[in-house]
């Protein structure tokens, strides 16, 4: 079954497109992982800590969402330890039967991207389901992405339109912008991908923060699934997304939304409760807030 | 001293603006490497396999050329041990007063760029005097790149224009096009960190396959040093970059011309010689076809 069809599956299954971000900040761990952050302890050891407090996460958030999002950097950042760390936090939500959206944001060329398609796609340790792709090279070089993935029935979301402050500057760029010629790629590239559920293997990223332009976007590219980014911490809330799901009948079709720091780093704004009860409480109210604008029941 | 002038030091000292790309491709491996592309032995196994070859790759180039790149990609297709690979590579070639630029494409927004900035030039196992960058998102998120870069005296190479086919499809898009909206966001950030020399900390990445293109990005960007791409391999020669390099006092002062198969594989056009004594052959006739074209003595 192509990636599309099985996170179809996987979004009707708990019926949310709740999408949780698994971005370890060193330093917005709990005090009990304090020791992540100290240059002074070994790389090894402050990776385990890391390694702990997102397994931690994935048992808060296993068997209510479909998917979850590790970004990389913030495993990069502690080398090839953090790595293998991130391999053990992708393969243990899969044993979950979370997909794995590895958020590796690359790029490159020819056999180059091909070695990034293999490394994160392949059928290796730590394989993602589907990962984030940037487009700036050009359309040739999304192909050897989509070329292993489509071997794989995995996924690629391609950036596309992204809501941080200077995110228009290129992408928006000329008339027609940046983004409508890279939409006509990822649209022409998707279309030998398009999963019995209507959508393809081969997604796009969208900021949330503004629901004209995702509904015209979402006009646009009828078959492409969005990853949301946006969601909480970046200001969107469940009504700027709807223009993404189209689909009344099955609601939480068209996209996912993401949360990461809202939810893995909500003990910041509770206290008084553990780590674990506070992520518990953040997903809750934002599956429960989706829910509402979509009109799941 | 800043990366510029650390750099420009180093082109000095060599008389060359050869850079030799470590791309250790697993499958044009020579024979005896043989095992690092089969998925049936040990990953790590593979990834030691991958990194002697590299080591002695540096050997061959050491006090050669001022600066090699070592591509990520070919690192992280065997996952963290790869990745661990990767880190000895970067640390064995900085110990051969090697300047190493990690060609890792990365590009995110805000915390996750600066995470990104510190795995490759924080002061980690592994790290590197200065990595390559996608603008795609937008100029504020180069800017936690360079902040790192500048406390850590490193450097940055921006994608800018790519020769791959595809590459003018965005690159190219819009009136202006969108590469001239890129050049001005990055001559910006380069200003604040031009050295002694007269170059920026903050590069361009360019494909070296066209003169006329060339002299123009040279002429719009005259404190920004060019990483060129084409050398050899992808076609371009000595005289193609002549544009990149106005300084005829120090002729190889302008950028860094790279060559990657040329000289790794280069045992793959000469079964003759061992993989080193090729690798040293091609180097040379690099280094010496430059310097006819710049008039390097």
């Amino acid at each position: 079954m192509n990636f599309a069809d099985r996170l179809d599956a996987a979004t009707e299954r708990v019926r949310t497109p709740a999408l949780v971000g698994i971005d370890p900040h060193l330093e917005l761990l709990p005090d009990e992982y304090a020791a992540a952050q100290d240059p002074r302890v070994p790389r090894a050891e402050r990776a385990a800590l890391v390694e702990r407090f997102c397994l931690e996460l994935l048992d808060v958030v296993a068997g209510r969402v479909a998917a979850v999002k590790p970004q990389a950097a913030f495993f990069e950042v502690l080398g090839a330890d953090g790595v293998r760390a991130f391999e053990r936090v992708c393969d243990r939500a899969r044993s979950l039967d979370l997909l794995v959206i590895g958020d590796v944001k690359r790029g490159d060329i020819a056999t180059t991207a091909r070695a990034y398609a293999e490394a994160f796609l392949g059928p290796n340790e730590g394989r993602c389901d589907a990962i984030t792709v940037s487009p700036f090279l050009g359309p040739d070089t999304l192909e050897p992405f989509a070329e292993v993935a489509a071997r794989e029935d995995a996924g690629l979301y391609v950036l596309l339109r992204t809501s941080n402050p200077g995110g228009a500057t290129f992408q928006r760029h000329g008339t027609p912008e940046l983004w409508e010629s890279v939409a006509t790629s990822l649209e022409a590239l998707g279309s030998d991908h398009v999963g019995t559920c209507g959508y393809s293997s081969v997604g796009a990223v969208v900021g949330a923060t503004n629901r004209e332009e995702l509904a015209s976007l979402r006009a646009r590219l009828p078959h492409t699934p969005f990853l949301l980014p946006g969601y909480g911490a970046q200001g969107a809330g469940g009504e700027d997304i709807l223009p993404a799901f189209p689909d009344r009948d099955a609601p939480w079709r068209g996209g996912l939304v993401n949360s990461s720091r809202g939810i893995a780093f909500a003990w910041r704004k509770h206290p008084d409760l553990t780590p674990k009860d506070a992520s518990r409480r953040a997903l809750d109210a934002m599956i429960a807030d989706l829910g509402r604008a979509l009109g799941i029941d």
